[in-house]
């Protein structure tokens, strides 16, 4: 009779920029007893992976985890996989930042436990045909991926291991079992048996790979899997059962791949459609419903990317990182402080959102942000203006950077400044989140109740204020965009996205110049004055002065005849509530570091809050504040009008 | 009114390695017809793609052409794109040949038409999401691909272009209109008028990139096109249409992208199609036809580099062009030829097939083979066997090189030699294609007619000696595959795939070492006697020396009982047959120059012919032949006996 094989890999993360206490309660209730609980079984052997924030958490603060770590790793119970330091989508980072942050993990893992990584855990499974010769450069032989990347390559057998390459480097890929993953530990014990005994009849070896954090600190599972004692149980089950426990690496080393793959881009099934608009998710579950599950291979639902092109904001932080990651290299290459910045930067939590916070969460953008500007403030400043694609739109965009500010200009857009940064503080004071329509939304409102799939099991309720967050913004939550609002609209019509814009500027293109320190974006618009389009220039000035930022938007009435504007400029701001006030003439930002001010205007404002999911229900958060400044005015034919909004750095000199 | 705006890209190729005759008849019939007729019509801006084999011989041979080129393009009426120099396929050939190539054709048009390129055609389409980085290192800014690439990314308006990145590299992207391809040039002026009326009243643009051999060179269209005049009613038309013809790189200055896109893999519909097993085919075609359009964004056929997969050969083909490709990085950077060598070796052709010849064809093959070889030979041979995965498939393999032989060895594979080049001719002798099924067979013995799709619209009749070739063969054509045969098996049994294997050795693996010289390849292997498994033991040596490569085959019995065995040594060698002669005792190759021969044998041989598919019909292709030494033979229990086969060069010392 055939022995079963078990390989077993966990992957333990929490994100740049998490909360503390998350830390904390995350090795109280999950980490740490689970490393006691197979430190008590020294014949289950395992392989497991945690990020480099655990790490660095762990090294400082959880010195039993780590001594437990050393005591499996030094005895070959347990075998540790790399992966990118700072736990980024391998794929859409810089070549060079991709193999710089795996030998960060390997040097990591090599000074601490003695021996290098030859396995790799790949973050959230994104996979790209190319990456094989970035891990073969950092010595990379292995990685796990989900059955879905082996469906989409007509792949049947998941009991096994395959090879693939790219230029002629090999990478050994093992799919992970998507049903140990939904047994274990959520299972019965005889349910588990009975499906490993499946495995071992048909000659196949058992592959699991999981996050971690199902062992206690997913909602329920502490209690579950500890103090009901499911985890001890299968410990105990497995030492008696005949189940021989490997790591990877022996499977590796005793056991040839069954056959060649080459594996187009994939990730787990789930978010392979959470990339997707949300009518397109409802579409295409439809299709997967009615197609037959032999005909299932030839169904793809996003790729990975495309949340560049679903969220703004993600794309403007990748580009935004990618950006400084040049910078780097050129200028700071040899900095190993830049280069942690930059690579922190780089985790993957704040790039995109599924089911969970992600991208929603301030406090990781925040996180994302400030670990890029301490790299860029590493690089040189020239303190002029720079024409650069920066985003690769296919457009030019206008940068700037000083010691105050930095700032990101897209004349393409509106005119609008996408990126201010406080460089002192180290903050993108712009980094705000537009309300957009989520599937979870969606679902929510057709079927008006609690049932549904998934995240819906736990029955969570909407919150009553929620009805007010399924508003969607028209366009990005950019600053210093120029509206020309119908006369009588109040700030609350605008909160609710409910009011007529009269002018084409807000998401128009605007002609660019450098003047000086100044750059001035120019278009020559409209405004619709009782049916009637009304020729106007808009000339916005953008000019930084120390620790002072000025903004002047002058109007001119192309037109012979007078008409009343009620003018607003729009900025959003981040604004984490403890440190933000709004005063009626000001905005006071950062604990009364900056001011915001706009001479002669009415000071409207509101918050931006959105709705989104996490592990435990909906979330209502707040991203920002909307500040615009408003003048109302009579312009005489031919006549120009001028208004200032300026940021200023208190502290500046 | 807005004006339509037409851009018309056209793509002309011939393979490295194809019959001059080919070349000759593809300038008479087509390329130089239409150059003069578009010469004609200086009004008509379009863009136009040479591949580098084109560019060679239209240099020397086809001076007319080449001057009309270099008067329209010096007159800005035509646009040249660059492409790799060879028509590789881009994205899998290692990156440095990619910029490399790319940046030959670069040079090659800048200095005989004076202006860089900027666009870029990209070979059969086949599109890989990092591949804009390598464009961009190699000054490229834009690319046009088919609709199918931006399906899968659910874009829905062709009429326009996008743009795409990669590390922060941006890439102009142009949907090719399929609608149009199949308008242009085979239907009437009225048919393609009111399309291009459909695109001008949405306000798009008209894009078309397609092969010019459409314009002569397939059957049926030389006529249609000059002798019938379609072209130039055609020209004639758009002079006075208000059309307004541009050529990619005028739009791509007037016109911003209209958004971001993120595109999987993919090539054109068909080829998607192509890479699939043909019962995948069947069930992928069967899928797309119940399949509501709008959900058809989700469907996926293949993964180009699946024929990796699909084909044995075309796999070892490219493992080897990698290979080379990292030897002459290596060790022949600056050496000019061996580069150019290597990138012809690289042109795509035969590299895969689809339902034209491509991989079926002998002659490209061998051109692709000699090329790399050439190169090859330009860096230094170590003489002594080397230990290498070189096709990264997770197992070693032996390798050895000196001034005669090539021999490329797999253990796990039967021990078997999977590559013998003779390298004073710069030829791999073992370079024959298996027997397989494909699609077009399936289809063709289901429906028991001509009727069907595409190719088979001709009406090609299955010739009648055809059913022979459709037997499909167990195992790679490599060579000195170790048969143990039934007593009474006859040649044409074995031709014909209706013999009984007696042995375990023929795919088994075989454990190696080097000795010296020679490399000792032994397997513990059973042979079926009387259905019983008798102990065998297999123990064969490779033994190249000097002119001479010898290899023994030494079979113990290890079962007391004595049996018989025939013993047959399967070689497959590449045979064109005006340069193979078959003799009683002695095959030989090469003009002569190569004589193979085994002592004591019974010498087995037969062709190896496959039945495959091109634009005219059904070809039978004579991939090589079949030789087999047989050796009928008692062995006592513990008995060893040995069998000598020797490959001899005739010219060698």
């Amino acid at each position: 009779m055939n022995e079963l094989r078990f390989l077993f890999a966990v992957h333990n993360h929490q994100p740049v920029g998490n909360f503390p206490a998350v830390f904390e309660r995350a090795f109280r209730d999950c980490y740490r007893p689970f490393l006691e609980s197979v430190a008590r079984h020294p014949g289950f052997r395992f392989t497991a992976h945690f990020s480099g924030p655990l790490w660095e958490h762990m090294r400082e603060r959880e010195t039993t985890c780590f001594e437990l770590v050393e005591v499996m790793a030094g005895r070959g119970q347990l075998e540790l996989l790399s992966g990118g330091f700072y736990e980024p989508i391998l794929a859409v980072i810089p070549e060079e930042d991709r193999v710089g942050q795996i030998r960060m993990m390997n040097d990591f893992l090599r000074a601490n436990f003695g021996r290098p990584p030859r396995g790799l855990w790949l973050t959230e499974r994104i996979w790209e045909p190319h990456l094989p010769k970035s891990l073969a450069q950092a010595g990379i032989s292995y990685t796990l991926l989900d059955e879905e990347h082996f469906h989409y390559a007509g792949v049947r057998d998941m009991h096994t291991t395959y090879v693939t390459e790219e230029e002629g480097a090999a990478l050994r890929v093992f799919p992970i079992d998507k049903k140990l993953r939904y047994l274990i530990p959520f299972r019965s014990l005889p349910e588990v048996g009975a499906y490993f005994e499946e495995i071992r009849a048909a000659g196949g070896t058992a592959i699991l790979g999981d996050d971690g954090e199902k062992f206690g600190l997913w909602p329920g599972t502490r209690s579950w899997v500890f103090e009901k004692g499911w985890l001890e149980s299968f410990l105990c089950w497995l030492d008696e059962s005949g189940v021989r426990t490997m790591t990877c690496g022996e499977y590796f080393d005793q056991t040839p791949p069954a056959g060649r793959v080459y594996l187009p881009p994939a990730s787990y099934e789930e978010m392979m459609e959470w990339v997707l608009e949300p009518a397109d998710q409802a579409r295409f579950q439809r299709l997967k419903e009615t197609t037959p599950p032999e005909l299932r291979r030839f169904l793809r639902g996003g790729f990975f990317r495309d949340f560049f092109c679903k969220y703004t904001e993600a794309n403007h932080l990748h580009k935004r990182m990618v950006f400084v990651s040049r910078e780097v290299a050129r200028h700071a290459a040899e900095d190993e402080a830049a280069r942690r910045f930059l690579y922190r930067g780089q985790g993957n939590d704040p790039y995109w959102h599924g089911v969970f916070g992600g991208l929603y969460l301030p406090h990781l953008r925040e996180a994302a942000y400030t670990n890029l500007l301490e790299a860029e403030k590493r690089t040189p400043a020239s303190g002029s203006w720079r024409e650069v694609d920066y985003d690769a739109d296919g457009r030019l965009e206008y940068v700037r950077r000083d010691s105050t500010f930095g700032l990101w200009v897209k004349p393409a857009a509106g005119g609008a400044l996408v990126e201010v940064d406080h460089l002192p503080s180290s903050r993108n004071l712009t980094d705000v989140l537009a309300r957009r329509p989520e599937a979870y939304h969606q679902e929510r409102s057709e079927t008006g109740g609690a049932e549904g799939k998934s995240i819906h099991e736990l029955g969570k309720k909407l919150p009553p204020e929620a009805r007010d967050l399924l508003r969607y913004d028209w366009h990005p939550r950019y600053s210093a965009l120029d509206h020309f609002f119908l006369p009588g609209t109040r700030v609350e019509d605008v909160a609710r996205l409910e009011f007529g814009e009269q002018g084409d500027f807000v998401t128009q293109p605007y002609r660019a110049e450098v003047k000086g320190d100044a750059l001035l974006l120019v278009r020559a618009g409209g405004v619709w004055v009782d049916g009637e389009r009304r020729p106007v220039t808009v000339r916005k000035t953008i000019h930084p002065a120390g620790s002072c930022l000025h903004v002047r938007v002058e109007i001119r009435n192309e037109h012979p005849e007078a008409f009343e504007i009620a003018f607003g400029a729009e900025w959003n701001l981040l604004a984490f509530p403890h440190e933000t006030k709004i005063r009626p003439k000001e905005a006071v930002l950062l604990d009364g570091r900056l001011v915001f001010r706009a001479e002669g205007a009415a000071l409207w404002h509101f918050p931006l809050r959105t709705l989104s999911q996490s592990e435990e229900g909906f979330d209502i958060i707040e991203q920002g504040v909307c500040l615009i400044p408003v003048w109302t005015k009579r312009i005489s034919g031919g006549q120009t009008v001028g208004f200032d909004v300026e940021l200023k750095d208190q502290d500046g000199s």
